[in-house]
């Protein structure tokens, strides 16, 4: 059976790459894509996973509301780096028509619970923000930790400082409990963090190459990413290019080869002034069973190429 | 040529058991031993190491006097934990007797230095405790760093929590300031951290064997082990055992396949409430050099094996 896909999505402009590397994948179907909020709210990441899917050609993947903010806080609010990162609307002020389809009416942990449920073990499930979505899924169907085929996310740092602070990266910092709890709970989860996440950068040269395709999905991407590249200069400028968090963790899940990983038990500091760090849990340290993987190593030029092929690929059929 | 090793060490318990190691292994030579402060002062680790020495039969190794403080410091007091954990006297409160000798006239710096000169790439070095005196060499001379055949450190934590708090190892936070210039420095570096140390775990039933060799060696390091292995029942009752710290630092220097290791370019928090933790150097992420390995990954039924036959062996024959 094809391997079954759910990304989730604080649709920003690495998570709009991610969903066009998922649909550029052959090898994988996406299922559904659930909204979270962080680089931008819920409300502006749910419209914008429609109008990208719609504009990718993909209209038939369904779209599903999650969590507006953690369940620790009570409301969430756009950082003012996300909106200079991710542009106010969150795909680099670019602007595409809206979606003619709304979010489906089923709530988004109801939906990841229900594809356990129905793919079990050839489902991957991706969060690409934080982890609050798949928290509340397990809280409520703690058996789905052992039937999922596993979750690949883009979050954390392990051997390399954070972007948040030098301990804490973005996606966890939003929501260190969900992260925590995931990460203690059992569940099969491979951790992209940041550790390989800044190694696959992308520059201007391969932006050009979807512009030059003279569709409105390549002109699209080649946009949006640029805004996101620039943004980069700013924040990161011994980089030489944006990192390519989100796609990453996609193309781990569609192909695991793609970095090498420890095999750990995990944990998130909840408390005191490093909350939100993802380190090893040392009471687990000696324990031999091992319920996550860190990508620590990552072969970049492959995955550099495997970005490209596929959503150059999608950008030159979406018309 | 025979390999040749000097041991860094603040001579508490692991230190002793390091200097056992290294003098139980045929494939080198223990050149020296500078004293550094940590587990207890200077001078009295210093007075261990050639206590030590001459109770396992080894009078003709050197001991130098290294610096009693870190640069940044007016003066180093032994913590209460490190009292608890060592003992007052820093082996595990067993009297043996003084030593005839006396430490060597040459400064510890001044020796690596010379040792470096003289032995080039057949030279390990291995610090135990801060990284004080070997930061001091390497400012004094730029040029062993590229001399040198290779450090191994114990000291840092980079996957797992530290043991002063959550982020720092203790080494690491005698002196963050000289552990952060050796790892910038582009000397060969291996680190040897917590990531393997608390796997790596003896008990009572090891300590056994050594009192029933019936010799004075075998006596002594059965009851400053026991001393030790008690302290961690209170400090760390989860890893049923003591870590072999220092142990494992020279089975490295002695044989680099008993760990994994990630090729990385390493930093030390030299501010903030992170001062001491040990983690990749983001700027020099994907710097294609990397000067540093961090050992991840430990075999540690081969490493229990060697370090119980070496050291059995030595206190078998020392008398």
């Amino acid at each position: 059976m094809t391997k079954k896909l759910i990304l989730d999505l604080d649709t920003g402009v690495d998570d709009a790459l991610a969903i066009s590397y998922a649909l550029g994948s052959p090898e994988v179907e996406l299922i559904g894509i659930t909204g979270t909020y962080g680089n931008v709210l819920l409300e502006q990441g749910v419209r914008n996973a429609l109008a990208i899917t719609d504009l990718l050609g993909h209209p038939e993947v369904r779209v599903y509301k999650g969590l507006p903010h953690a369940s620790t806080a009570d409301g969430f609010e756009v950082l003012e780096v996300s909106k200079f990162i991710h542009g106010n609307n969150g795909i680099g002020d670019v602007d595409i028509p809206d979606s003619d389809r709304d979010a489906e009416t089923e709530p988004a942990v109801d939906f990841i619970i229900d594809a356990v449920k129905t793919y079990g073990k050839d489902l991957v499930y991706v969060p690409t923000g934080p982890m609050t979505n798949i928290a509340a899924a397990i809280r409520k169907a703690p058996e789905i930790r052992d039937e999922i085929g596993g979750i690949v996310l883009m979050g954390g740092a392990l051997t390399v400082c954070g972007n948040v602070n030098c301990c804490v990266e973005a996606n966890i910092s939003q929501d260190p409990d969900a992260a925590d709890y995931l990460f203690r709970s059992g569940a099969p989860a491979t951790m992209v963090g940041l550790d390989v996440t800044l190694q696959t950068l992308l520059t201007y040269e391969e932006t050009r190459r979807w512009r030059e395709l003279g569709t409105k999905a390549g002109a699209f991407l080649a946009d949006m990413t640029d805004f996101y590249i620039k943004a980069y200069e700013t924040t990161s400028p011994h980089l030489g290019g944006c990192g390519l968090h989100d796609p990453l963790a996609v193309g781990v899940a569609v192909d695991p080869t793609l970095v090498t990983t420890l095999p750990m038990n995990m944990q998130v500091d909840v408390e005191g002034p490093t909350r939100g760090r993802t380190i090893g849990d040392n009471t687990r340290l000696n324990d031999p069973v091992k319920t996550m993987q860190v990508a620590v190593g990552v072969d970049v030029p492959r995955f550099l190429d495997e970005f490209m092929t596929r959503i150059t690929g999608l950008a030159e059929s979406a018309a």
